[in-house]
């Protein structure tokens, strides 16, 4: 998505090699009309799919998710990484290891929201060594759901969750591919583009 | 909003005379179109008031929020409840106690995205005892910019949070404001119509 890695060029700061700052639009302040061209384009990608259900984990893959779910149709399930006082029953739960912060996480949904007739679309937005997106992918498999696409909002081509996730045989999204950084500089896998 | 009481009263579940579920549209699951109209609502209310930030509070007041902002035209910031590695100097901070967790945490947003010159709209799911949003205001306040109102999903009026907020000489909008409740009941405060 050219308007994604023109917003990444201009507003990403490239920390070091790994570590990429996009909080002006994604993860801290949000951009509203920006993440609902970014909602229709993942519609675009996935539309053919039949989706009834899209799950996201807290907090900053809410928004593209939910911007998604608003051009699809469809309702939007967020899993929690800490326990809600009004949501204890009949949780469906994985555990997600951080390379970032050095922990283990829980998440959870609560099954009310997804069963075996649903077919899931799991938004995100980063993907990097893809732990949070295989935790929300063994809770669609947990709840009996059909997982059939996986969408990403930045993919950090250069660590190998992306590869883990596509061994999957599930289709995998990212709107961009960052290939390379070094501080100050942010480089992408260009994308194929159908004439 | 009369849409949102049928909403509560078709989803919404009061556990207790406190606890009041509605997971199936606000704070865990999450109906985009739904959303949309609450963010429409909120700018219908707000929007002579030329604001130019608005601020939320993870996770749950992103939605209303950035629907908000996709309506007025303008930026959200949602302020974090734990420290990111991304996101460190600079920091606006503030301590609010969660008398549902029994616990007091620090809130922080970036001083990079907020300043003297913004008018700034305050956005939550909920208002019962005001903590969240007298956090969010202290921050406006550190950073100098201008608070010119507080918009609520839904507030529990039989709790002492809106006359805290209301006391400060802002305009507070609730789109539903629920009286009481009992197991299974639940009762709403009428809106005035201006026809």
């Amino acid at each position: 998505m050219k308007a994604l890695q023109e917003k990444i060029r201009k507003e990403g700061r490239a920390l070091s090699e790994d570590v990429l700052k996009v909080d002006s639009f994604l993860n801290h302040q949000i951009d509203p009309a920006f993440m609902q061209e970014i909602g229709q384009e993942f519609a675009r990608r996935f539309k053919a799919e039949n989706i009834t259900k899209i799950i996201t984990l807290e907090s900053s893959g809410i928004t593209p998710a939910v911007m998604t779910g608003l051009e699809l149709g469809v309702q939007v399930v967020f899993a929690r990484k800490s326990k809600s006082l009004t949501l204890q029953d009949g949780l469906i739960t994985s555990s997600v290891y951080s390379f970032t912060k050095e922990e283990r996480k829980e998440i959870s949904i609560s099954s009310d929201f997804i069963d075996e007739n649903d077919r899931v679309l799991v938004i995100d937005d980063f993907l990097a060594n893809g732990q949070a997106a295989l935790g929300l992918m063994q809770m669609v498999a947990k709840a009996n759901a059909q997982l059939v696409g996986i969408g990403i909002v930045i993919e950090k081509a250069f660590q190998n969750g992306g590869m883990k996730l596509r061994e999957n045989d599930v289709k995998v999204e990212s709107l961009a591919q960052v290939s390379s950084m070094t501080k100050g500089n942010i480089t992408f896998v260009e994308e194929e583009v159908f004439v």
